[in-house]
């Protein structure tokens, strides 16, 4: 009865128009985790490490209820580590290093007391290993989510769209939807997504939000307008631990539900962009969630008794 | 007790990914009247055209309850013709043809039997031209409402700044806005604005919505996912006419009731953008309007009793 997050656990060294920073905590199944533990707990996590990463994160992710039996630590090697650059639009970024360290010897193993979860989120990896996790599985979980990127449609298609043909739920951002279906118009690309096996498909657009799809239905989710973003890194990994948290917790995977949860992750998301890292989600209070949701029904509630 | 409406009426040359058009039917006074005149009736243009401007679409404009008092007709010249391409995204376009014609001579003067109005929407002309406008009203109006565009911002920053002291509302796309601003966050960006005068904002997204700023207070309105975008041509003077249209419908300018003259405006755009030029504002019913209006409360409804 809880949720499985797999994905990076992992070093970020970032620089915006706003800071830079040394090599700080990061990883999509860290934020992941962060962003989710406000809704549901325990999460379990599987991931793989290597002995320089930080006892006291792991402690602190503990104490949220985050465990880690199914994360594998290489004591004698290091993390994974990603540095890059964003520029004033936010929207795009330069790699200036990846260093996969631990992440090539990485071949995920889930334990017998992961086999009751519920849920199940696949952040960012090479598609080979997200499916291998599902294979793992002796009861599929009620909602199966994966997030991945352009990179493995770049390199690694053929494994790519195996994988989704696994899952439910695929989130991509705007650039990526195109990418995989050849369609320009996202409504059209969304429809060919779910041709490829997803039932549901959510488009991230950054500080423009995001919109999911389902059959013929459409919901949009706008991004909270902030006077600065101070560091996207994690926005979308924020958001699909916001998602799949409120899920989680609720146990209803409507597509209703699916509206509040998809408002819950840019709630989420619109915390951890406001610092560097990880930072703002290990602060924030239950009121302070409360009160992002509330600011997001100002935002786009409105009154619709009209005479056309 | 009517709308007075200001622009060009116009030819333009359009071509897109999806085909390309002669001469039709153009100008921002045009596409804004004919979306207002879905909500409300008379509506008083000024305007200049020249003697190749057809008389149908005057008339079919008259049947829809638009006057003309304001519109000078300088019979053996020509009227404004704008001719430009647009490319696979659709936000950005190349000018390829700009004749001024007609526009050059324009010299707006307010009819005695249109200082009546009560709602006036500035559309998009040189700075200099849409303060002679207000500077003839006996009486000001409830509502002043101005288009600019990034053009008057090279060439014409200091008539522009007077204008821009004189209106209530301003709408502008998001390049325009951090120009106008030196702002790159749109928050920023739209409270500097509201210290150049007006006490409303309007920034216009395109494809990602539109946001409406006042005081502390925002709101967020989507565009409708669309299959194609066809078209975009007109789509700010089609909203902006939706949004004062309803405005102008309800008399009442209160921040809740824009936020729905927003989605109005929204709607409307989202229509015209379905085939080249006019056509869509031509052809659609008021019930085809209360269907738009309805497609976005699905888009963005969401409930919200979440346990944090």
């Amino acid at each position: 009865m809880s949720l499985m997050i797999a994905g990076t656990m992992a070093f970020d060294a970032i620089e915006t128009p706003f800071g830079k920073t040394d090599k700080i905590i990061g990883g999509s199944a860290t934020y992941a985790a962060w962003s989710a533990s406000h809704f549901t707990q325990p999460i379990k996590q599987i991931s793989i490490i290597g002995g320089d990463f930080p006892q006291g994160e792991l402690d602190a992710l503990s104490a949220r209820g985050v465990q880690f039996e199914g994360v594998e630590v290489l004591k004698d090697e290091k993390s994974f580590f990603w540095s890059g650059k964003y520029h004033m639009d936010m929207n795009t970024r330069d790699t200036l290093i990846t260093d996969l360290n631990v992440l090539e010897k990485f071949d995920p193993k889930v334990p017998e007391s992961y086999q009751d979860c519920e849920f199940l989120m696949l952040g960012n990896l090479m598609p080979s290993l997200q499916r291998q996790i599902i294979e793992q599985l002796k009861n599929r979980p009620k909602l199966i989510i994966m997030d991945t990127m352009n990179f493995w449609m770049d390199i690694a298609m053929d494994e790519l769209m195996k994988t989704i043909k696994m899952v439910d739920l695929i989130m991509v951002n705007d650039g990526e939807a195109r990418q995989l279906s050849g369609e320009y118009s996202l409504v059209k690309a969304a429809q060919k997504i779910m041709e490829m096996g997803p039932k549901y498909v959510i488009i991230k657009k950054g500080e423009h939000g995001a919109l999911l799809f389902h059959e013929k239905q459409v919901f949009f989710a706008p991004a909270l307008p902030l006077e600065d973003v101070f560091d996207p890194t994690g926005a979308g990994d924020t958001f699909a631990g916001g998602f799949i948290g409120h899920l989680a917790q609720t146990k209803d995977i409507s597509f209703e539900n699916m509206k509040t949860a998809i408002i819950v992750g840019s709630a989420m998301a619109s915390f951890v962009v406001e610092k560097f890292g990880t930072e703002r989600l290990t602060e924030i209070t239950n009121e302070d969630v409360m009160n992002r949701l509330n600011q997001f029904v100002d935002l786009v509630n409105f009154d619709i008794d009209i005479v056309a």
